[in-house]
């Protein structure tokens, strides 16, 4: 695949100036330099410092420029008004990478902080120059040993990538990732971003699974589109924090309210791929899984354990992350009954504490291994063993015996869990062999194994290939409506908002506007009763409060007098308001009511709402997200995902609701958000999901009046 | 607070007899006599073995008969045909207490373990020797080295009593609970069991916390009862395990349906304040929590750390566990903006790195926990510390500044998130110093910190009662209108469920039999227009099916043919069957619809179901439970606990709905299920909250049939 390779000089460079090392040395100094030389970077190093002479061996340059030979990579730790200077020195001297360590820019909350960001952004504009910070740790090859980092760092080296926001990921990325291979701390990003950091990864050799921690995007498209290319060949697990911040956002309508930030996020991980790690303590143990199991084809685990309630919780586990035990074939439980004790009840999980003490545990976890693995009916084992003595000289020792079956099966993970007093030494000689990964408890056991599977499932197969516009669609009129709300200066479109979508071919209940009694007599007739009434009016917002509402009318007699009732009660409730008539609806019942709808997200765009609707949407949430446009293969997964599926594929005694006509419509909402971003929020809601098509009954547009 | 004491034998024994061991030693012999040595156990040892002589020094004896000292405690391990006569000879010699570790009897799959399971009941009915197991590991006292388990055993001891159906949990002890003072595992628990467990546990004076694993119950209310008396003293945590595989369990209304085994479990744990710790990979840290904070009053939690991006993750994990970031108040602020750079927004979380690079980062920590613990608004902190140096030489050590400034606090918990390479040792050093518990991850520290909130908050002030039955029931009522269902052999009461919760003074909607149509009218003129009519027939289970339910009757002429065409209907659909009449009951709209009900749970009896009712029970579950009678108050919490709540008390523009008068109807129904447990399972569904009362529309009972 393709790669970027700028940021090549600042992963792997030959030649590094540190701008602002101190001449002090040792604990509690935070000495760059320091740290550098005790990693055991084989580059050429450049310290600046004003008063020259030398640090640590080292001979020091008063100033950059004093430096004559070539500088790869500059680092600057200086107080933070001399940066700027300092990075306009880099660009002149031509230096193309340079990392901003110091804080106080954009991440400060004074005014001179935002100034400096924006005077180093246009520094180095055009220039060729590209900066990683401020406000960051910098770069880790963990490789060559190279680390621009001033903690004292030491971690694990593994082919992982990772790229953060927050030094704290570099600084304890034995803690949270396990180890590291690479690692970006991409800071306040005034330059380079998630985006060609990720490319750049995903296009190492050496860099097998990349871990993102995001707090936050400047440009969600560009990323989404990226890690849809990324994802196919290399996973990507990502730690999403800042997540309980979103709720604050005001928003107007229901689509606002329910997709927040971090909804949003979560849906565009899954339309790429990525992996989110809910909780981070979990993410050294994803990644030791992806590095060592390379595929998983269901979801159906067999479990071997020696004892029978640890077997139970592991099964609790399983159910959890939906995952299912495997029922085991006959023909592996006849292979197990033979050696297993006449009294026991063979099956899964396999309890083989009392053969394994009866006949040697190694050889019947071997066995049992063998013929789990070898069941057709499963996808992956758990294997759950004791670490009561030293791995030498423990009789209960079943390392080997795993690994080597283990390895006879590579599309099929085998996992362990292994307790007791010695379990340390277990892991790392299970690490070491590469085989299996031996996890810290049942729970994180399963939790693993349903991110692979889920992985695996996602890249089976599917190659994305982008989302076109459906036909029949009427831009000019979809236009044409949207501009008469906007002329009216509406705050909320509603009757615009029905002609929009409909321009956009989502079926739209019929109706029409009347003027007078007369004329809603003439429509009527042409609707055909029951027909339900609603006030027109640019300056009503909430019809039902003003009484602007009548239900339920069979008759000319009722639509009469309902009509003039209306426009009584709409002037005694607000007097001068502007009523441009009354608009008849064919009144519909039946089906169930979805809310279908969108908004523009600061960080990803056009971001489509599909779930259960009516009044119950808000208390239930039961809401999908995707980033718009959707394929009709995503709009069907998006349906999929609700708890109300099951009501619209006809539980309850229902008819099945026309599920094909509902992908449509979710295929055309996408459309309708992506080529109308002034429309800030759109709700249909309800739109009627019924046997023989849908139906938009109510619609509601706010638009922005950005000219 | 009162305890039994029949358990010191088991757990304290001044003599041991072993029956059933090997003469074999060493590892893999699994030999509990060497195990018991090895521990250093300090009692009288009697092996038994058939061929005497003695093992590893120790004299044995050919039978139990053969020791003529007294003898406290008896294990056995023989294989399972010897254990009922063994058995008989420890009741014979006067043997009181007497643990069985083989396996084969309740648990097996054959016929013959469990007649042996029953042979050793009876054997021991009336005698007074009391028996833990079979299949058990028995019982560790780490305080006087005593084990009768056959593993290799080594946890450190903690005043922690561990009670358990699995002897992993024993054999695993320092991976789940991170160490043990006392355990039980209470096996196949033939005799012993979880209640008197718990009760002595609660009596001992070196135990201060309690676990239980739990799979299943044998009395469910004793055990709620004793666990009601024992957590105001002392904190109980449960891991309960076999969750996933409740689903099985037929069920033929909603109530049913919807409480599954696990959510009656949590209702009961929530009702007697024990903690339910739903990862067992988190129950060391919750113990050492417990262990180490003696009260937090609040949900408000403050946040000091070296990293900003660090801290954002503890705020997540704060929100996720329903805690609050704290407001720190404006002194707080102004005191920590003295310290801070001039260009940093000081707020919570406090991240203390600039501030503590330029001045000292012990001082600063000392100052900001200082200052934030101080504060009013906060309840507990969370600090977050690298752990980059060992203890001794790292200048960035702050466990002494964070221990002695927590010490000053007592009643506001302390969390510690240490990370880096050393985390291990500073851990032990926190632990040893127990003023302040050093977590795994900030998810952790908030995870536990929300646990002890929880359990504070249950505890103050509070003491339970019981529950007093709620006057106005017309039990003669009650017991008529089930004996009419039953006499009719129903599988389902209908009009009779109505009768009933009328009687225990449940409002019900208005309604009349009539047996003809011109009595139909004349019955409508006592209810008022409108009405709905629903046939009355024993034989009709689904009346709509049937076409025999007619809504919104508005006149006489309407009614008249409603009447004949509902008989006629049922006449077309089922004929033969029996026509009671057909059922007036007066129309009412509005009000928000919830479902009321219970069943008898096999563990717990009686137990209540409240929650959103409708067409939507079943989709959005937003259910809740509780073992019955309840008290007003915990009525309230139960409707408190649905997120329908906010509908009932007056969101979305609704009136608020009698919220009194829903409590009082969950108090009789919870009455209503204990007084009769012949009622398998009773629904309302609706029942009508409205502003001024509830009332119920339609109920259904499954009676047992046990004469």
């Amino acid at each position: 695949m393709t790669s970027n390779t700028f940021l090549d000089p600042f992963v792997s460079p030959q030649s590094v100036a540190l701008i602002g090392v101190s001449s002090r040395t040792g604990p509690g100094t935070f000495n760059v330099l320091e740290r550098m030389l005790a990693g055991g970077y084989k580059g050429k190093i450049y310290p600046v410092n004003p008063r020259g002479s030398s640090i640590m061996g080292v001979k020091a340059y008063q100033s950059l420029t004093d430096i004559d030979e070539p500088v790869d990579l500059a680092v600057i730790s200086t107080p933070r008004t001399a940066v700027p200077g300092i990075v306009r020195q880099c660009v002149e001297k031509g230096i193309s990478s340079v990392i901003i360590i110091t804080q106080g820019f954009s991440d400060a909350g004074d005014e001179d902080g935002m100034h400096m960001h924006h005077e180093i952004v246009n520094i180095i504009r055009g220039t060729g120059t590209r900066v990683i910070g401020p406000n960051t740790l910098g770069v880790i090859n963990a490789f060559i040993n190279f680390n621009t980092s001033f903690v004292p760092f030491n971690t694990r080296t593994i082919p992982v990538g990772l790229i953060c926001q927050s030094g704290i990921f570099l600084a304890a990325s034995q803690d949270f990732s396990g180890g590291i291979g690479i690692g970006i701390d991409i800071g306040n990003a005034c330059d380079v971003g998630f985006t060609e950091s990720m490319e750049y990864l995903a296009g190492r050799d050496d860099i097998r699974v990349i871990n993102l921690h995001l707090e936050g995007l400047h440009n969600g498209r560009r990323f989404l589109a990226a890690a849809r290319r990324i994802t196919p060949h290399k996973p990507v697990l990502v730690l999403k924090t800042g997540s309980s911040e979103a709720g604050a956002r005001a928003a107007s309508s229901h689509s606002g309210s329910l997709a927040g930030e971090d909804a949003v996020f979560s849906a565009a991980f899954a339309q790429s791929g990525i992996i989110r790690v809910e909780d981070s303590a979990r993410l050294a143990e994803l990644n030791q899984t992806f590095l060592t199991y390379r595929e998983m084809r269901g979801k159906r685990i067999g479990f071997i354990t020696i004892s029978g309630g640890a077997g139970i919780m592991a099964v609790d586990a399983c159910s959890k992350y939906d995952l299912v035990a495997a029922r085991l074939s006959d023909q592996t439980i006849k292979a197990l009954e033979v050696v297993f004790p006449n009294w026991m009840n063979v099956g899964n999980p396999a309890d083989i504490w009392p053969a394994g003490m009866a006949k040697g545990y190694g050889k019947i976890t071997a066995l049992a291994l063998d013929k789990v693995l070898a069941d057709d009916n499963v996808d992956a084992v758990v294997c759950i063993t004791p670490a009561y003595l030293d791995p030498d000289t423990d009789p209960l020792n079943t390392i080997d015996v795993i690994n080597d079956t283990a390895a006879r099966f590579p599309h099929k993970p085998t996992a362990v869990w292994v307790f007791g007093p010695h379990k340390e030494k277990y892991a790392e000689q299970f690490r070491a062999a590469q085989v299996a990964v031996a996890y810290g408890s049942p729970d994180s056991a399963l939790y693993c194994l349903a991110k692979l599977y889920r992985y695996h499932n996602f890249i089976r197969g599917k190659q994305y290939t982008g989302c076109a516009a459906p036909p029949g669609i009427n831009r000019t009129a979809a236009g044409a409506a949207i501009d008469t709300g906007l002329n009216k200066r509406l705050t909320v479109l509603n009757e615009q908002a029905l002609d929009v979508v409909e321009a956009y071919g989502i079926p739209v209940v019929r109706r029409a506007l009347a003027q007078s009694p007369e004329q809603a007599l003439e429509l009527a007739g042409g609707l055909g009763y029951p027909v339900a009434l609603k006030v027109a009016s640019p300056d009503i917002t909430h019809k039902s409060d003003a009484g602007g509402v009548i239900l339920n009318i069979l008759s000319d007699s009722e639509l009469s007098s309902a009509y003039d009732k209306i426009i009584q009660n709409v002037q005694a409730h607000r007097p001068g308001a502007r009523i441009e008539g009354v608009l008849l609806q064919a009144q519909v019942t039946g089906g169930t009511e979805v809310i279908l709808g969108g908004r523009q997200d600061p960080q990803f765009g056009a971001v489509l709402v599909f779930g259960l609707g009516g009044i119950y949407t808000e208390l239930v949430r039961d809401v999908t997200f995707r980033v718009a446009p959707v394929t009709p293969e995503e709009a069907l997964e998006m349906i999929k995902e609700t708890r109300s599926f099951k009501i619209l594929s006809g539980a309850r005694g229902q008819l099945p609701g026309d599920i094909d006509g509902l992908v449509d419509c979710i295929v055309r909402m996408g459309t309708l958000l992506c080529e109308h971003p002034e429309i800030v929020e759109v709700d249909i809601n309800p739109l009627l999901v019924k046997p023989d098509g849908c139906l938009a009954l109510d619609a509601r547009i706010i638009p922005a009046y950005r000219e």
